[in-house]
C-alpha cells in the first residue's frame, strides 16, 4: 500500500501496522492531530493531517450560537414549548465588536463568514503578526469586546486560560463563545459570571464533558450548550473526501501535497 | 417646523397635524411604510421613508434562524433542560442552496451575510432583473432549495402565497425562513408539513399574530418561534439616528434627500 488514509479511530497496533507497509509514501490522516502516526512514519513517506477539514461547520456553528445567544433563541424556544409569545427587543451582532482569539483556519474561516454582518473583528494569537495582536494584549482587548469566540488549541498554555480575571475583565452583557475545548474554560468561575446575569455564553465543549446530568452548568441562566457537534455534519465528510481526491491526484501526478506535517527523508 | 419626524405610532389626526405645519418641508418616517403620510403631503414637502434601518437586524436574524433549525439548537436547548448530552450529526448550512424569496434592501444584507458561508444565494423578486429570478420561475427553482427565505411585503399577491403546492415543490429537508409577514403563509398546510417531519421551518412571524395559546404550531415539530422579533433591536434605534442626522445635514446644505417618496411638486 503506497497511501494510507486511517481510520477516525486509531487501529490498535500503529507502530506495527506502519511497520508491515513496506512501500508507504503517503499517509493522510482524517483529523487535525496527527501524535499517534508521526513517531512511527517510516523513511520515505509523507504525513499530511486534515487540516481545514471541520472549518466550515465549526466557523458557521459559531455564528450562529453568537446570534442565537443575543437574539435569545433559547429562551423563545423556552416560551414556545410554553405556548407563550414573548415579545421584547434582545441584544444584536450588527455593530458589536467579535474578539477571535486563536487564529489558525477555523479563525480565518470564522471571519469570512463575520464579513458581511457590519462587526470589528479583532484578532488574538500567541503570535502577533500583521493585523493579529499577540496573547500579551489580551488582557487590555477583552473589555471592547461584545463577543469573544474561543479557538485556541488545546495545549498546558491555554488550559483555564479563560479564569475568573479572564471573565471579569469581559463588559457586561458580552457573550463568551467556546468552539474550542473544555479545558480551557474555568467551569465553576463561568458559571459564576452567568448567575449574576452579567455574561453569556455559548458551549459547544465543556468540562467535564460529556457534562453529566446534574451538573450545575446545564440550568446556568444565559447559556446555550450543544454537545460537541459543531464540527459534525455533512460539510466535514465533504470536505475530507475532496481533500483525499485532491491530494492522490497531486501524489500520482508528483506535485507537491498539502497539509504535510513531516517531510519525506 | 420645516422638518418633521412623526412618532412610530402615527398621531391621531394626521392630516390635521400636517395642515397645521405651514412651513413643513421634510416629513422623515420612522417606518418604511408611509401610508399614514403619503395622501395627506403638503405641496413643496417631500416624504422621506427609514428603507433599511431594519434590515441588519433582520437579515442577521435569517442568518441566526437558519443555522437554529439546521444545526437543531432548538432540539439542544430542550435537551439542556433535561440535564442530556444528545451528541449527534446534523444538517448544515455550508454547501447549501439558499433561495431569498423577495429582494429589497433586507434581501441585499442578507446576501452580503451570506457571502462568506460557502452557499449559493438564488433570488427571486417580483419582476426578473439581472441576477434575479421572477415569479413565474419560483416553481422551478423551490426543489433546488435547501433554505427558503420569505422576504417579500405584505400585499393581496402574496397572501397565502406560501401554500401547500408551493411547500410540497420544497426538497425533503429543507427550511422555510419567515422573516416578512405571517399572512405570506398559510399557517395549516405548513403545520400538516412539519408534522411528517419533511420540512422544518422558522419563523419570525405567524397568521394569527400574536400565536395564541394552544394553537399547534406552538407544538409542531422542527419549528423555531420567535415572537416578531427580527428587527426588534438596538440597532435600528442606531440607524433611525444615523439616517436622520444624514436627512438633516442634506436638507440643511440644500442636497438630494434619501428614501424619497413623493418628491416636492
Amino acid at each position: 500500500m503506497e497511501v494510507w488514509v486511517p481510520p477516525l479511530i486509531p487501529v490498535p497496533d500503529v507502530p506495527g501496522t506502519l511497520a508491515r507497509m513496506t512501500s508507504l509514501r503517503l499517509v493522510q490522516t482524517v483529523t487535525a492531530g496527527v501524535d499517534p502516526y508521526r513517531p512511527y512514519m517510516p523513511d520515505g513517506a509523507t504525513l499530511c493531517n486534515a487540516r481545514g477539514v471541520h472549518d466550515a461547520g465549526t466557523a458557521e456553528w459559531a455564528v450562529g450560537a453568537m446570534i442565537a445567544v443575543l437574539r435569545e433563541f433559547p429562551e423563545f424556544t423556552d416560551a414556545q414549548r410554553r405556548g407563550e409569545w414573548t415579545y421584547r427587543h434582545t441584544a444584536v451582532l450588527a455593530d458589536s465588536t467579535v474578539l477571535i482569539v486563536g487564529h489558525g483556519s477555523i479563525g480565518a474561516a470564522l471571519e469570512r463568514r463575520l464579513e458581511g454582518f457590519e462587526v470589528e473583528v479583532v484578532r488574538v494569537a500567541r503570535t502577533a503578526r500583521e493585523g493579529v495582536h499577540g496573547l500579551a494584549e489580551l488582557p487590555a482587548l477583552l473589555p471592547r469586546a461584545d463577543v469573544v469566540v474561543l479557538l485556541v488549541p488545546s495545549t498546558p498554555e491555554t488550559a483555564g486560560m479563560v479564569d475568573a480575571a479572564f471573565l471579569g475583565r469581559m463588559r457586561d452583557g458580552a457573550v463568551l463563545v467556546n468552539a474550542a475545548r473544555g479545558s480551557v474554560v474555568d467551569t465553576d468561575a463561568l458559571i459564576a459570571e452567568l448567575k449574576t446575569g452579567r455574561l453569556r455564553a455559548a458551549l459547544d465543549v465543556t468540562a467535564p464533558e460529556p457534562l453529566p446530568a446534574g451538573h450545575p452548568l446545564w440550568s446556568a441562566p444565559g447559556v446555550l450548550i450543544t454537545p460537541h457537534v459543531a464540527g459534525s455534519t455533512p460539510a466535514s465528510g465533504r470536505r475530507m473526501l475532496r481533500l483525499i481526491r485532491a491530494q492522490l491526484s497531486r501524489y500520482l501526478a508528483g506535485e507537491e501535497l498539502a497539509n504535510v506535517i513531516t517531510e519525506s527523508y
